[in-house]
């Protein structure tokens, strides 16, 4: 995994086979920060010959793995064709000096922006560098991958890097690169992406906040109705403690109705869309906001609503496990050894159950189907209309 | 998701990086179907400038979002590089007409042979285009994508679109406006590969069909085997009403007969071709054509045979949770408090329900990580020594 | 699947549309072994024209398919652009005689070294073959893929092909003809990577054998304890026979001692890490061997520990399934009627009993998502905060 990748020619213009003529090829870094000092680290361990512009060499240097030759930035910037520039945003303005030395390079844009900045300067870093050097060819990639990642080596998770220019060439080098630091490279396309792609570190799970809030709202609900119903009415009314059923029975009867809400809800947005249409007359005007983002969450809330109902499977083949059950059977045994003494037997009551558990088997068995066909590498496998064929199932 | 990325350049043929000089890139649109109005919305929404040609622009100019130009088919292919036809395989000799317009220009076949003509043609429809258009460019694309996912864009699903052309420029063109679009392009080589594309929003789970025909037919042979000996026998010769086990206790077991069926299913066609191959004394020539679709489905017969044992587990842990179970083991407790009052304890049936029950989970546990071995995205990172490895585990 | 693909241009190098003279293009073969035999009779199946170059072409012709040429090695490299090298590297110097021929072609180089050479060596065979014939393009590809995947075409498991070469053109073409073959071509860079690339083949699970050792020997270590302390202390002292918990009691005692140990030796090396990088002063030096393999390992132990907690839950929930469970609670209730006849209710063995499988099933749903973000195409879904977020509920 980690024994060096010597990437010997990284830009081969004419096609021929020539290698470069100092072994290694060099690469250059501007910047000194954690992230440059990573990037620096994994350059180093693939086998690049590193170059890094500091304004302070002398004071930087030993930050830097001692491989890495660490001197002013004009004189970094003039030994490679490709720099890697690890600054923030704001100071982009500072490296306009190099501008002549830059002259036809390819400079890899790895800044990431606060949340803020992205959604209040609309122009994603990359365009805003490459605005700053036209004679430049500037990349836009490894933005999502962090300075820990860098540093360890890709190990888990997700290896890939999006890359995206205006240029294919200085894409294809780039591409390359990040195969020789073991990242897999996908290309997103022209430097237009860019913004999405600085967009991409930003979210934390952003399509489930808002289901997952609605679920556990509604496990509250749902857990407060039952606990008054089942434990402290017949506390308060007959003054018996069931309080014993709090941890396992209460939440087990809530389960099952928060699941058959939430499946609900992943019905109802479709039929409002089909009936705004009808009324509409037309399916080529936009939905409205709140039901365009209801559409959009249909299989969070789908996949939520598999999790309750396979939680209240799993509670529910817990309940013959509990000492509470194996106490009642052995007293409703010993009431009727002392009662009636008679063969105990209610038929509707044998019925309900046997059918209530079938069904329930049926459908966890269905509902996990469409969990697996959720998968992204199980969806990727299948065509649009297999797809429908698969999701229509939910609705019987 | 939906923000309009404006892919500034489409072609750049030269590599530099001048802007196209109208701002957003042209793309023009032959057909005013439902598939060409998606198209229009999508590529609108993705921050292009789309002109639809039309034999009429009058009366079908209301059909389309107000920010495409509706113009005479000649007009809307003179004015842009990229062309889309949308018009069926049948038209597509009407559109001889423009050819003088079209030559040089890349034409996008969008258009899905029905499975009729699919067959009875062996020739594709972008191939077809391509030999009634010799001067221009055909790419093979978005075939795979309906015309409500064209709308609404790219949510749920595949976001894969396959695209093949003999000219890696024009390739490379309709990939950065697939990117563009939001969906991912995927290239599968020459226009050669088109009929392979063409086929691919034809299936509906074609491998899967006559397995899981075969399961259901395996559960109702032994369903009704079942019910006859456990359900039928005991009413027709002693009068015993034991039809509450239609639901769930018979389904149980009849499940683990259809999973070992299935199972042995799995094996038999290896042994068969096994012993074919040392009977004809080679290893390269073919197999029977029964015998090679058996081969190929052992796969999906694997994962029906564990989704029954599955099932079957799941029912299986639901029995204690039954009415009838309960009125059961009370009636015994009865029975023997009545009768001999003595310890009860048979250490053959003990025994024998702990092995069974050992072996079952560990049997599941297994399956388990065989399934798992399936899924697609699991299987691609596992090299083919590997894949052998946990294949031949089935095996014991 | 099968059907003849025929990519009718291979190399297009002036980009035109012209059409290869002779219908089906031809590609090379040296080499006449096993793997050599296979190569030819997918490219026939795909549709190409194979021209088979052996010392001995009398001899040979009647194992390979009838479709396929088989003439001496000079006149096969004569006729064909791409060539396949199908033969050992020890006798890749033996093709130099030829290297007139061969200037200027494509040379594809499928080789697999074996273990002893792959680390001896340290020079992939691709890179042995470039240097030998400086004047050819050496692209390394197909080989990942085994004898008998190419003889019966790629069906289950892996399609994927990593393809490299210093040649970008080169690249393209053998990924056509990849595509062409059914294979899932996927570029990884230079050929400095097909020292890696040769590395694939050999790998059996590598990350995967120390866990599942360690797991072995902590269950046999757990079980011995456990069946000394349930089954023969009580055989011993007081001369019970309980040997029927053997097969499941003690098995399901022991699973969760397991998964334990193994979760916490998931979170150790991590405490430990964090320390030695506190007690350095530096996160930039390298940890020491062992703790990086530990810390490398961690998610095949979690997913260990959590295939242990899933076994002991299904265990669990097989429990009222015993005959034993049965016989059990009959005795209790018959010692109840007997001795006592009051009511039977420990309150406190109530509650102990519920909160455990409460807080057991909430544990398990909590781990099974977990593994649920370790299936790689989920995890590549997710970016790099979110995957942090979801290890790091792991800690709590």
């Amino acid at each position: 995994m980690d024994k060096p990748l010597i990437s010997r020619r990284l830009v081969d213009s004419d096609g021929s086979l020539a290698e470069a003529a100092s072994g290694a090829p060099k690469v250059g870094i501007l910047g000194t920060g954690d992230f440059a000092r990573s990037l620096a680290t994994r350059l180093v361990r693939s086998g690049f010959s590193v170059v890094v512009g500091s304004r302070n060499p002398k004071r930087t240097a030993g930050l830097f793995p001692s491989a890495a030759q660490v001197v002013f930035q004009a004189e970094a910037v003039e030994s490679s064709e490709v720099i890697f520039v690890a600054v923030f945003r704001e100071h982009y303005s500072s490296l306009c000096g190099l501008s002549g030395q830059l002259a036809g390079k390819i400079l890899v844009d790895v800044s990431n922006p606060t949340e803020q900045e992205h959604l209040q300067l609309r122009e994603s870093n990359a365009e805003y560098l490459a605005a700053l050097f036209p004679t430049c060819t500037v990349v836009k990639a490894f933005n999502v991958i962090s300075a820990w990642t860098l540093q360890a080596g890709p190990r888990d998770g997700n290896r890939q890097v999006p890359i995206c220019s205006d240029q294919p060439e200085a894409k294809r080098v780039v591409s390359e690169l990040a195969h020789a630091m073991g990242f897999t490279p996908v290309d997103v396309g022209s430097l237009a992406a860019a913004w999405e792609v600085e967009a991409r570190p930003l979210h934390l799970f952003p399509s489930w906040k808002v289901p997952v809030l609605l679920a556990l709202g509604l496990f509250v609900f749902f857990y407060a109705y039952n606990l008054t119903r089942d434990v402290l009415q017949p506390y308060v009314r007959e003054g018996k403690s069931k309080f014993y059923k709090l941890p396992l029975s209460v939440v087990n009867t809530s389960l099952p109705c928060v699941a058959y809400v939430l499946l609900s809800l992943v019905y109802l947005p479709g039929v409002l869309a089909a009936a705004l249409q009808l009324w509409r007359g037309t399916k080529y005007s936009r939905f409205p906001d709140w039901l365009d983002h209801w559409l959009q969450h249909r299989k969070q809330i789908g996949l939520l609503s598999f999790f309750c109902a396979a939680l209240h499977a799993l509670y529910s083949m817990c309940l013959p496990l509990r000492i509470s059950y194996r106490y009642d059977l052995v007293n409703l045994a010993l009431k009727q050894v002392l009662t009636n003494k008679s063969h105990l037997w209610v038929e509707e009551n044998v019925w309900r159950m046997e059918i209530y558990l079938s069904l329930g088997v049926l459908a966890l068995g269905t509902l996990s189907l469409l969990a697996v066909t959720s998968l992204p590498s199980i969806a990727n496998s299948l065509n649009w209309r297999e797809f429908s064929f698969v999701q229509e199932l939910w609705v019987f």
